[in-house]
């Protein structure tokens, strides 16, 4: 993990969870939508195929075990996972819970609209739950 | 792969490209980005987590095989890739070359604007082209 350091934006428009293994695991600053993302804490990383095969593999477990807890937590029509990084280059993989009517949908929540801050209590509450549900 | 095929509406928008193991790989019917989608072989798979761990492995690799072949034809800024799946249930996966400029950028492709039909000799060439990088 030698010289690995979340992006500016990213270190900004989100917090810091929890590490589990490979990756960081943030809520983004959006009381929109459930919305993770994991940052492999790897310097340089911009292109999953960037990752040594069995960073590869850890990744993926880490995104799957990240989605169905989140699937878990929320009772989501659909989770959307992506790798976009148009804007920040620094590897990272959105998971988000996606319901019926939410805001944009079933658009993507990517560009959409403006950021919601959380209430405190509501985003303390999900954030145990979803670990709990990590963890269970 | 017994009692797969691909959803209606998928059928409808892209083409079969190739099979690779475990993923049709398609191309979708709109010329304004090199949009490919993969899709998982399994019957009544939604999500990512509803795949078998080995499944899952598969498609991880898959996906980072198309994603550089992707990256190699067409020297892109960037790989997106997304598994949303809010409008078609059934498991699919984007791959899409991004490049600085191009419609949208940098917001994502899903739900923006009308498709655009292929011009045949592009697609043949395009076609061509990233079926000898996938395979090179």
């Amino acid at each position: 993990m030698s010289g690995f350091e979340a992006d500016e934006r990213l270190a900004r428009d989100s917090e810091l969870l929890t590490k589990i293994g490979l990756c960081e695991l943030r809520l983004m600053n959006d009381a929109r939508w459930p919305w993770l993302v994991l940052v492999p804490q790897r310097a340089d990383a911009c292109e999953i195929f960037d990752l040594t095969p069995l960073d590869q593999t850890m990744l993926t477990f880490e995104i799957n075990l990240v989605a169905e807890a989140l699937k878990r937590t929320t009772d989501a029509t659909k989770i959307n996972v992506g790798a976009l990084g148009n804007i920040v280059r620094q590897l990272h993989i959105h998971v988000i819970a996606r319901s019926e009517g939410d805001p944009n949908w079933p658009g993507p929540v990517w560009g959409f609209g403006a950021a919601e801050a959380w209430d405190e209590d509501s985003k303390a509450a999900f954030t145990a739950k979803l670990l709990e549900k990590l963890s269970s």
